[in-house]
C-alpha cells in the first residue's frame, strides 16, 4: 500500500501555500498604496460548526497581509434587517468583500442575501453576475470551491485545450463554475448528475475527473480511465470499525490510486486551495473597486457623458 | 426524395405562433391593468443590413399588442454617449425592454454597453446577470437563440430529464446558454469546439445534437444517431450553381434528414422562434418590473428595513 507521500496524492497545500504568497506581494503592494484590503465575515445564529472555517479564514488571511472582521447577528434577524446590514457594508470604503458563513437559518433566503452583496464585493464569486461573467470568459472571480478545483487540475500541467473532463455534479456554486471556468479554457466538458444514465460510461472516458456530490466513495477503479487526474471536492462523514467518524471524498481513494496518475486525498486536497483563492479573490475586488476609483475621477475632468448631461 | 412537408423537418413556424399567442393574451391582460409593453430598438450608424430583423422585429411586436420604437444613433456616436442614452431609456417607465442590434460600429464596447441595459429590461438576456441567473435555475430571461433551441427540442417531446445532449459551438450567447438551460431541465450535456479531439465521436452518441458553429454543412449524416433529434443555428451563404446564393446551415440538411428523426430547417427552423422568445422576454421583463413596483409600495407601509434605518 502506499504511502501518503505517494506521487499520485495530488495535495493542496503546495497550491495554496504558492497562491497565498503571491496574495501576499499584492496585499503589501496595495497597502503600501492607500488601500489596504479587509474582509468582512458574516455569521446568523449559533456558528459553533462553522467556527473551525472562520477561524481558518482568518489566520490565513492576517498571516496574507488582509484585514479580517467578523460580525455575528442573531439567529432572529430578520431578511430584510440583513439585506439593510449588507447595503451598509457595501457603502463602507474600507470593506474589500463580504464572505457571508453557510449555513444560515432557514427563514434568511441565502440567494437573495448573497445578491445584496455588490458584484464588486463579491469575494465568494455567488453573486449572478459573477457567475454570467464567468460565461462571458472573465475568469478571475469565480466561486472558490470551483476555481480551487481548477487550480488543483492546473497543477498537474495537463494540457487543458481540448481535454475531455467529465463533472460529476451540477450545482450553481461547484459543478456548473468548474464547467464554464474549463470550457473557456478550452476543454471539452460534459456535465453528469443524478439523472445521467450512465455516469459510469461518462466518468471512464475522462482525462480529468471531478467529482462534487456529496455521496461517500461513489466513484471506483473501474469507472476511471487509466491515467486519469481525478479532483474529488466531496466531503462526507464515515462511521469507522472503531464507532468513531473519519472524512472521506466522493471518491474510492484507496482503489482509484491504482488506476488514476493524480489523485487529490480528502482531507488535504482542494480544501486548503479554496481559503487562498478566497483571498485572492479579495486582491481581484480589490483591484477592481480601485479600477472604478480611477475611472470616476478621471471621468470628472473630461468625460463626455458628463458633458452631454450638462447640455 | 422527401418533400419540404416531410415529418422529419422540425419547422419554427408552429412553435412560434403558439408563443406569439401566449405573449398576446398577456399584453392584453398587461395592458387592461395600467402597464403597455414597450420595445426600444437602438441601432448606431448605418443600418442596412439590420432593417430587414428590425421591421420583422416591429411587424410581431406590434401584432403581439407590444409597442415598438425604433432610435438611431450616428454612427460617430461615443461609447460615453450611447451609454448616458441607455441609462435615459433605464430611467423611462414608459420603455419595457431594449434591444441592441449588432453589428455596432468598431469603436463601440458591445459588452459593456449590453451590460448598461439594466437587467431588468434586458429582453434580449445578455446581461452578465442575466446569465448568471440562468446558471441558478431562473431560466425565464436567457438569449433568444439559445431559450428558441431549447423551445425547438421541446416541440419533438423528448424527455429532457437523462437525455444525451451534445452541443457543438461554446459562444457565449449561443453555446454555453443553451448548456445550462439544459443542464436545468436534467439533461446530461456535452458541449464541444474547434479545440475538440473528435466533434464526430461526441456528435454519434448525442440523442439530441445542437450545431451553431457558423461552419455550413459541417455536421455530415454520419456524424448523427439515427433517430437524433439535429437542432441547427448556423445560418450561412452558400454559392449555387448558377452563380446566386442560398442560406444553409451548420447540418448538411439533406444527408442528414436520412439519419435523424427531427431536423430544423435553415431557414425556417429556430430562427423565426428566436423573435417570438424576444417577445416573451420582454413579457417577462414586464412582470419583474411590476413586481419590483409592487414590492417597493408594500414595504413603504410595513418594511423592518425601513424602521432600521430610521431608527
Amino acid at each position: 500500500m502506499p504511502t501518503a507521500d505517494d506521487h499520485r496524492y495530488l495535495k493542496g497545500a503546495p497550491v495554496a501555500a504558492r497562491i497565498l504568497a503571491e496574495v501576499r506581494a499584492e496585499a503589501e503592494r496595495a497597502t503600501a498604496e492607500g488601500f489596504r484590503p479587509k474582509l468582512v465575515s458574516i455569521t446568523v445564529g449559533d456558528v459553533a460548526a462553522v467556527d473551525v472555517y472562520v477561524r481558518n479564514q482568518r489566520s490565513k488571511a492576517e498571516a496574507a497581509g488582509i484585514d479580517f472582521e467578523e460580525r455575528r447577528f442573531p439567529a432572529e434577524i430578520s431578511a430584510d434587517e440583513l439585506e439593510a446590514a449588507i447595503h451598509g457594508m457595501n457603502a463602507d470604503p474600507r470593506i474589500t468583500g463580504i464572505i457571508i458563513q453557510r449555513p444560515v437559518p432557514a427563514h434568511i433566503p441565502i440567494k437573495a442575501i448573497q445578491a445584496a452583496v455588490h458584484p464588486l464585493k463579491d469575494v465568494e464569486g455567488m453573486h449572478p453576475a459573477s457567475i454570467g461573467n464567468i460565461v462571458y470568459n472573465e475568469l478571475d472571480l469565480a466561486p472558490c470551491t470551483a476555481a480551487a478545483s481548477v487550480e488543483m487540475l492546473k497543477a498537474t500541467g495537463l494540457e487543458l485545450k481540448g481535454l475531455e473532463v467529465v463533472i460529476v455534479g451540477h450545482s450553481e456554486i461547484v459543478g456548473k463554475p468548474i464547467a464554464f471556468l474549463l470550457m473557456s479554457e478550452g476543454a471539452t466538458v460534459t456535465v453528469c448528475h443524478h439523472m445521467t444514465r450512465s455516469v459510469a460510461a461518462h466518468a471512464r472516458r475522462a482525462d480529468a475527473l471531478f467529482v462534487a456530490v456529496g455521496r461517500p466513495r461513489l466513484i471506483k477503479a473501474d469507472m476511471v480511465k487509466p491515467g486519469a487526474a481525478v479532483i474529488d471536492i466531496g466531503i462526507n462523514s464515515e462511521a469507522t470499525a472503531d464507532g468513531g467518524t473519519r472524512i472521506v471524498g466522493d471518491v474510492d481513494t484507496e482503489s482509484v490510486r491504482e488506476v488514476a496518475s493524480w489523485i487529490t486525498p480528502v482531507p488535504g486536497g482542494v480544501g486548503p486551495v479554496t481559503v487562498a483563492i478566497l483571498l485572492r479573490n479579495t486582491m481581484v475586488a480589490l483591484q477592481r473597486q480601485r479600477a472604478l476609483y480611477r475611472s470616476t475621477y478621471q471621468a470628472d475632468a473630461n468625460s463626455s457623458v458628463r458633458r452631454l448631461r450638462a447640455g
